[in-house]
């Protein structure tokens, strides 16, 4: 895990704290039933997902791809898909899988997960990897609506090494809820005043 | 089911037809992985969710009022919670229960949404009910990050009569997108240029 993706900011002393604070992170935890159960179960998926995280990558594009309305996020100046965005994108995407199952939810975190609101946003889309796109933002549908294939899909994978369902299951939701508090943080720049 | 709850709206042809088109539905329908299969569960998932409604809304209620920065959705003019308001919209939440699970997805449905999305959102809270409340909207994050809650409290009562633990499930994931989906529409107002 030394090589960083292009792109990839986590921790960097330039990023700007995040304009959300700890205080605010603990009641959105609040909001999706976090608990330190959650945490635990939340390393334990990671052990188990971070060796399948090509093979996950592989079950989220061919989603991707499969999807004109989403794949079309990933358009370059001919209105193609980037086969140069994409893949850049993906190696962050891989390397998003870890960082949710391992790194606390601190101040780091919440100023990369600002980051990544961002880049999703016409504040930040296209930035980072010097895309000429036609698409100037991830839409807020879009944004919301993948927290279901982002959750559903993963399952499979936790299941792979023979976990007991319980087992499964307890790992299964705390991913869920990380997905969806993901999510909720990188909302905050399409509305400021009343996110 | 005759009687409707007071501000329902639910098919009046009073109400503005939804700027979502039929189109973006099935395309937002497409990012939430919604198959046939769904359809069914979620139909199925009523006949069991409709007779416990009020022990559903018991345990969302009791989440909500354990939580501070939730239960503030529901002051009044004095600062404190409104037991008009609160029970007002509980009884219309009851009948989102069964809507949700029995309505087909069409452009009443859509109307509808965009209705409730209103209603959360500077340009139509607290107008229903007739509030005087100090809460002029609900944030963006807690309504994606309450996805998760209304979505896992569902599952005990799924399996309430029993059903095999596979038929849970399925009503289960079809129960996760439905809400998913209801959460983006009701996103829209947020931010109508970047949704």
């Amino acid at each position: 895990m030394n090589h960083h993706p292009a792109g990839y900011s986590y921790g960097d002393t330039s990023l700007a704290p995040s304009p959300v604070s700890i205080d605010t992170l603990a009641q959105i935890q609040r909001s999706v039933l976090w608990s330190e159960d959650d945490s635990e179960a939340l390393r334990r998926a990671g052990e188990i997902l971070v060796p399948q995280t090509e093979q996950i990558l592989d079950v989220w594009y061919g989603f991707v791809g499969a999807n004109p309305h989403l794949v079309a996020t990933f358009a370059g100046s001919d209105g193609q898909p980037d086969g140069v965005y994409l893949a850049a994108v993906r190696e962050r995407f891989g390397r998003w899988i870890a960082d949710l199952c391992a790194r606390p939810f601190d101040a780091d975190w919440l100023a990369y997960q600002e980051e990544i609101a961002l880049r999703h946003h016409t504040r930040g889309k296209n930035r980072t990897d010097g895309v000429d796109s036609p698409s100037g933002h991830v839409p807020l549908s879009h944004l919301i609506a993948l927290i279901v294939p982002i959750t559903v899909t993963i399952r499979d994978f936790l299941g792979a090494r023979g976990a007991d369902p319980a087992e499964v299951d307890a790992m299964y939701h705390a991913w869920m809820k990380a997905v969806t508090l993901s999510v909720v943080l990188w909302t905050r720049p399409y509305n400021p005043e009343l996110w």
